[in-house]
C-alpha cells in the first residue's frame, strides 16, 4: 500500500496557522525535535515532522484532516509519546497532530457512572480527579503518570490490573473521532450495551491511529474498590515464580494484578530508583495485588495465596498493606522499562502475550536464547495475562554492526517460538506501531493481513492516517 | 448498495451436494419452510430460501461461500434461528447455510481456562458440559436453551448476567471466521490480551452474519461462583421498581442481574407457565441475583440491597435460596417473550438501551404512548444494563391494516425519545437486523452510516453475505 505524498509547504503552514492558531503550529527543528520519537528507545526510528500541530477543539482536528487529505500530507497523531513501538513517529515527515492541549475533563456523570474527558488529559490527572468522588477508571498503563487517554485508547492499552479488570477498550462507552477525510464520528454514548450497527469503537481502539484521531471518549467508572493490599512473593529463580501463575489462576481468585520481575529487572529498577527490596539470593518476584470489597475476605485470599506460593516453592512473603509501602514495591515495578532504558539505552523491549498455561515454558527459553546469542535477556510483565515484556539487551562488547544482525535474529527466533509452538501474540499491549511491522506481517496469515489492509484502505483510500504502522 | 444476484439453478445444487453430501442439501419446501423466519414473531418477515445446506466441517462451509460468490449467490448463515430481528431470514432467496450440525466441543483446554467449540453448539449444552469441570461461559442469552454459539456472537448476545460479566463478546478470545469469498481465518488463539493488529475478531462480532460466516470459536472460562442467591423484590409500580435500578447501582456492589418484570409481563408468564408469583396488587418486580465466592458475602449483599429496595418503598422481599424456587423465578422471566407471543402474536418486541441514570424517565413515556395509541406495552429486560424489551402488542380491536400504520408510528416516537431525548440505542442486544434497519438508517448519524458501509463493502464487494441486514 504506497502512496505518493505531498509536501508541508509554507502556504500549508500558513493554513494551518488560520486553522489551530499561530502558537499552535510549530515548525522550527529544535521545538519539533521532541515529536520525532516515542519511547521506543533506539535511534533508528526517530523522524521529524515537518510541521508540528497541536490543536485545542475538535472542529480544528477537522479541519487539520480536510486539509491534509486534499493535498496528500500524511498525519501522525500523538498523546504523550509514551508509546513503545513507534505509533506516533512520522516516519514519512508531514504532520504531528499532537492532542496534547485537548485535555479537559468534559463532565463527570455520576448519575451514569461515566467520563467524558478529551484524548489528551493524563490517565493518572484523570483517576485523580475521579478518587475524590469514589470513582476510578480501571485502565492502569504503567505510563500513566505520562500517558494520556487517547493514546490509551489507539492502543488499546493493558497494564497492571487487566487480569481482574480487563484492558481500555472494555470501559470506552462512547468515542469521537475524526476520519481521515476530517468528518467527525460520534459513537456509542453512555449505554453499557449496545449492539446497534458494527462496533465501529472497537475498530478504533487498538488502531493505533491509523485510522482516524481519537479526540474524546466516553469512560465506564466503577467505584474504587473498598479494600486491597498486595503480596510481594520471592522465588528462587524465576521458572518458579512464573510456574505459580497458572496454579494461582486456576484457584477461583482473581487477583487485580499478578506482575512478574525476575532478578535483572528488580535490580536495576531498585538501583535507578536508589530503593530495596528483599532481593538477594532471589531469583524472581511475584507482585500479587487483591481488592475487594471486603476486608476479610481480601485478608483470607491474601493468605492462600500466600500459602500456595509457599507451596509452590517460594522463598518469603511479604505483605505490603500500608500505603506507603505499597507505592515503594509498585514504583519498583513501574520503573522498570525506564531503568532498563537508562542500563543499556540500546535494547529491545518485547511484549510478546501467550495462553497463561504455556508461561512457564517461556522463561527456558529465554535463557536458551540469551545463552546462544550472548545477550542479557531480563524480563518482567503481567504474568496473569501471560504477557511478558522480554527485554533482550545489547551485548556491551558488541559493535553496532554485530547487534543489529543479531538482534531481528533473536526476536525471529522468539516470535517463532512464542507463536508457532505457544500459540502466542506478537504484542499485548504495546502494539505493533513501527517496530514490529515486519515481524507482525511474517507472522500474520496473508488472509488476515489482507482483510486489514482492506479496511485500511477502505476508510483511508489516500493512505494519510499514521502511515506506515501496523501494516506496511 | 444493491446488487444482482444469481439464481440456485439444479447445476449449483449438485455441486452443493457434491460440497456438503446429499443429505445435508435441502430444496424440499416443507423441510425449508422452517428456515423462513426466526423467532421475529410478525409473518411480514418470513421469506423462503432456494436452497438450504447444513455443512459438517469449516471446509464445506468455505467451498459453499466461494461457489456462492462466484454466481452471486446471497447466503444467510443461522445458528437456531432464536435471534429476534429477522438477521436470519433468506429476504434475496439463496441459500441458507445453518451450522446446526456443527455442534461439537472441539477442546476444553483446563490449563488456560478455555473451551473451543464450533458454532452449531446449543449454549445451554456447552454451559452443561463446562459445569462438571466447575467452569462456566459467562454469556447467558435468555434464549439459553436454543440458542447456538455462532448466532450468540453473530448478535453479541447479551443476557441476564451481562451487569457483573458483561455480553459474549468479552469471552471470545479466538474465532474461526469463513469469509465471503470464501477463505478461512483464524483470529486471536488463546490469549487473554492481544494488540496484534486490527481488532478483527470485535468486528465480526456482532456484525450479524454480514461480513463472514463464525464456524468455531474459543471462549475464554470463568470458576463457576461458588455460592449466589436471588431476591424477587415486589413494587406498587413499575417506576417505583425501575427507579431503584441507579440507586442500587450506585452502592458500589455488582449484582450478576437486575431484570425488571412488569405485572402484565409477569402475569402473561405466568399463565404461560402456569405458574404462580406473589402478584397480587403488584405493579412491578425485581429480579436480583447476587453471586460470590463467600457465602457470608453473598447474604450480606443481598440483605443490603433487600433493605435498600424497602427504603425506595418496595412491598416486599422474597429470598429465594433453594434451587428449585430459584430456577421457577428464572423460568418465568426467560419464558416471558415466549408467553407474549402466544398471547399476541402480532407485536413488536423492542430492545432499547439507556444510560443507567435514564432508566426512570421510560416507564412514563411508554405509559404515554401506550395511552395514546390504545395499545398495551407490558415491558421487562435486563434493567440493571438499561436494556429493556418494551413489547407493542396490537390492541386486538384494531383492524390489521390500522395496526401496520400504527405500529411505526409507535416505535418512530418510542426512538426520537430514547436515542434523541436519553442518549440511547435503538438495540441493546437483539441487534438490527431486518426489523430494524429503516429506523437504524432514520437514527444513525450519515458518517457512522457510511462508514460501516465502507467495512462492508470492502469486505464483501459482491454484497452476497446475508444481504439487507443492519444495512439496507
Amino acid at each position: 500500500m504506497k502512496h505518493e505524498y505531498g509536501t508541508v509547504t509554507t502556504a500549508i503552514v500558513k493554513q494551518l496557522r488560520k486553522i489551530a492558531g499561530e502558537p499552535n503550529v510549530l515548525v522550527d527543528r529544535e521545538r519539533m525535535e521532541g515529536y520525532s520519537h516515542d519511547e521506543t528507545s533506539v535511534e533508528q526510528y526517530a523522524a521529524m515532522p515537518e510541521v508540528v500541530v497541536t490543536p485545542v477543539t475538535t472542529s480544528q482536528v477537522a479541519q487539520i484532516m480536510k486539509l491534509a487529505d486534499t493535498h496528500r500530507i500524511p498525519v501522525t497523531p500523538r498523546g504523550a509519546g509514551s508509546g513503545l513501538s513507534g505509533g506516533a513517529i512520522p516516519i514519512y515527515g508531514g504532520i504531528v497532530l499532537s492532542v496534547e492541549k485537548m485535555n479537559s475533563i468534559v463532565e463527570i456523570d455520576e448519575a451514569n457512572l461515566t467520563v467524558t474527558a478529551q484524548a489528551g488529559i493524563v490517565t493518572n490527572e484523570l483517576n485523580n480527579r475521579l478518587k475524590e468522588l469514589g470513582l476510578f477508571f480501571a485502565g492502569y498503563p504503567m505510563s500513566l503518570e505520562t500517558c494520556m487517554l487517547g493514546g490509551n485508547i489507539a492502543e488499546n492499552a493493558g497494564g497492571g490490573k487487566a487480569i481482574k479488570y480487563g484492558v481500555t477498550g472494555r470501559y470506552i462507552l462512547g468515542m469521537e473521532v475524526v476520519t481521515p477525510q476530517g468528518e467527525i464520528l460520534n459513537l456509542g454514548g453512555k449505554n453499557t450495551k449496545d449492539v446497534s450497527g458494527y462496533d465501529l469503537k472497537q475498530l478504533y481502539i487498538g488502531s493505533e491511529g491509523t485510522l482516524g484521531v481519537i479526540t474524546e471518549a466516553t469512560i465506564k467508572l466503577l467505584g474504587l474498590p473498598k479494600t486491597s493490599s498486595d503480596l510481594l512473593v520471592t522465588f528462587t529463580t524465576p521458572q518458579q515464580a512464573i510456574s505459580v501463575v497458572p496454579v494461582l489462576m486456576k484457584q477461583g481468585i482473581i487477583p487485580t494484578s499478578i506482575e512478574f520481575m525476575d532478578y535483572l529487572s528488580t535490580r536495576i529498577s531498585c538501583d535507578y530508583l536508589n530503593e530495596s527490596l528483599p532481593i538477594e539470593g532471589v531469583g524472581a518476584l511475584l507482585l500479587i495485588e487483591i481488592d475487594g470489597i471486603d476486608e476479610a475476605v481480601v485478608e483470607q485470599q491474601l493468605i492462600q495465596v500466600g500459602d500456595l506460593c509457599m507451596e509452590q516453592g517460594a522463598i518469603e512473603v511479604y505483605i505490603a498493606e500500608d500505603a506507603n509501602n505499597r507505592e515503594r514495591v509498585w514504583s519498583v515495578r513501574r520503573a522498570i522499562a525506564e531503568a532498563i532504558k537508562v542500563y543499556s539505552p540500546i535494547q529491545s523491549l518485547e511484549d510478546i502475550v501467550v495462553p497463561i498455561g504455556s508461561i512457564p515454558k517461556v522463561i527456558p527459553f529465554l535463557d536458551k536464547l540469551s545463552k546462544e546469542h550472548d545477550v542479557l535477556i531480563p524480563c518482567y510483565g503481567h504474568a496473569g495475562d501471560g504477557n511478558l515484556h522480554a527485554t533482550v539487551i545489547k551485548n556491551p562488547e558488541f559493535t553496532m554492526e554485530h547487534w543489529l544482525e543479531v538482534e531481528p535474529k533473536i526476536l525471529g527466533e522468539l516470535y517463532e517460538f512464542i507463536i508457532g509452538e505457544l500459540g502466542g501474540k506478537i504484542s499485548g499491549e504495546h502494539g505493533i506501531g513501527l517496530k514490529r511491522r515486519e515481524f507482525f506481517k511474517e507472522f500474520t496469515s496473508p488472509i488476515e493481513y489482507r482483510v486489514m489492509e482492506q479496511i485500511k484502505r477502505a476508510l483511508d483510500p489516500n493512505g494519510i492516517m499514521n502511515p506506515g504502522k501496523i501494516l506496511q
